[in-house]
């Protein structure tokens, strides 16, 4: 059972597993690297709805772009960690899209990572903002 | 059903998702990155046969490192598919390990890369080589 | 000639190029790819200083570890692209430094990438917070 | 003084630095990131050569690509290091391209790491192999 879906039912949580490729020689997960986890995650999230990014971008010309990211980095992620990462939607706007992150070590769900990201939906073909299409902005409501 | 499962009880399969971190601009998984797959494959059948890398390294003073690792590249994973990334053991020696790894595409099995990793076992406390111990020779002989 | 370093001469830059392992299938430089970018940048300057940080580590026991880092994407790089990363810091505490950093395209010097990086001193061994010591709280100062 | 660049006119080399992204937690460069000194090696290569990839693709159609690669691990490269990463011609066909690569720690010119890769030139819209052209060709003489 994961204690954080549990607890939380608007956000969703994805497994991570940490390898060599993710550690540096202080022995601790490289600290870009928790935006792959991040991004990991919310790519995951988005096919649970229903939509893979290549498809999002083939069949609609619609990409998610991020504006913005932050990470406060409290306890390192070590190797051979599971990782527990998830996301929850702070702000929903018409084009635009807030999401807090997180990465908590699966075994004791110790926080170790909290991130923030704001994404801008574009239409791939121009890049231009776009507004975010009523069968996503539907889908994201239970994320809120 | 997993195919290369089924025809080849001597390989240890991992599903791998290929994300944009993975991604060049080419469109396609860059080169250097099907080597971290096979990484990850060969830590998860360590993991399985009981062991992880860092309680290998902690409690018995043992580390793989890899010594010479070649790669085919047969045609181009990209954004969003779903891989099978596999290993089966070539030839077992005292401290050292060949492997035949591989990648697939899951949806039809089409086979993408062939890999072959040397791999010896050294003390980690001193970098020299030493002997496979018993307890990991005995495992890996199911895999040969 | 780089008018970033003319105009701001408490600012410390370096040149760095993007190569296909920066990118995404997006066609960009894959986001958290700027924060090796600043790392790169952070790891030139003390180098510039007289230190290199595994000498910090061996010698001195110390290292820096990022507590927060956040980026703002504007514009962004390209395959092949020319960049200008830099560093000014914008608070310096007694085992804290903050530090405002930025990705330029050096052709233009147009702004794609701005960030801000916390780091904290702590002692290698312990992973406690320590004081900055004189000998780099003094050379830091050109850089406020 | 370069000892590689003097004894092998016939050779390219780049200058290289390990920084932490380059690292794992074993302490050393992770294995598949020779992979991408070597990338950058070739493009800085092609680019004394007087041409960019992006311009290849965009102006000539062409891109080269990867078939094979292969790495001899004999030392590891550590964090901070400075490397020289070379390349040289050892066969040239009608589409095929096949470089010896090498990583030396440049401060004693110790040998880390040999490569062997074989790339073909291929019309970047199709992806079907052709000749290299004679642009390419003639200039490439210098370095077999």
């Amino acid at each position: 059972m994961n204690a954080c879906t549990t607890d939380s039912p608007d956000r969703f949580t994805l497994p991570v597993r940490v390898y060599y490729e993710d550690t540096d020689a202080a022995g601790v997960v490289y600290y870009a690297n928790y935006l792959k986890y991040f991004e990991r995650c919310r790519t995951e999230w988005v096919r649970t709805l229903g939509y893979d990014q290549s498809a999002l971008m083939r069949d609609h010309d619609l990409a998610f772009v991020v504006r913005h990211a932050e990470a406060d980095y409290r306890r390192p992620a070590q190797l051979d960690d599971l990782l527990s990462v998830d996301l929850r939607i702070t702000e929903q706007g018409r084009s635009r899209l807030k999401l807090e992150q997180r990465v908590m070590r699966s075994l004791d769900q110790t926080l170790l990572v909290t991130g923030y990201v704001e994404l801008a939906c574009i239409r791939a073909s121009t890049f231009k903002p776009v507004a975010i299409p009523p069968f996503l902005q539907n889908q994201f409501h239970s994320f809120a």
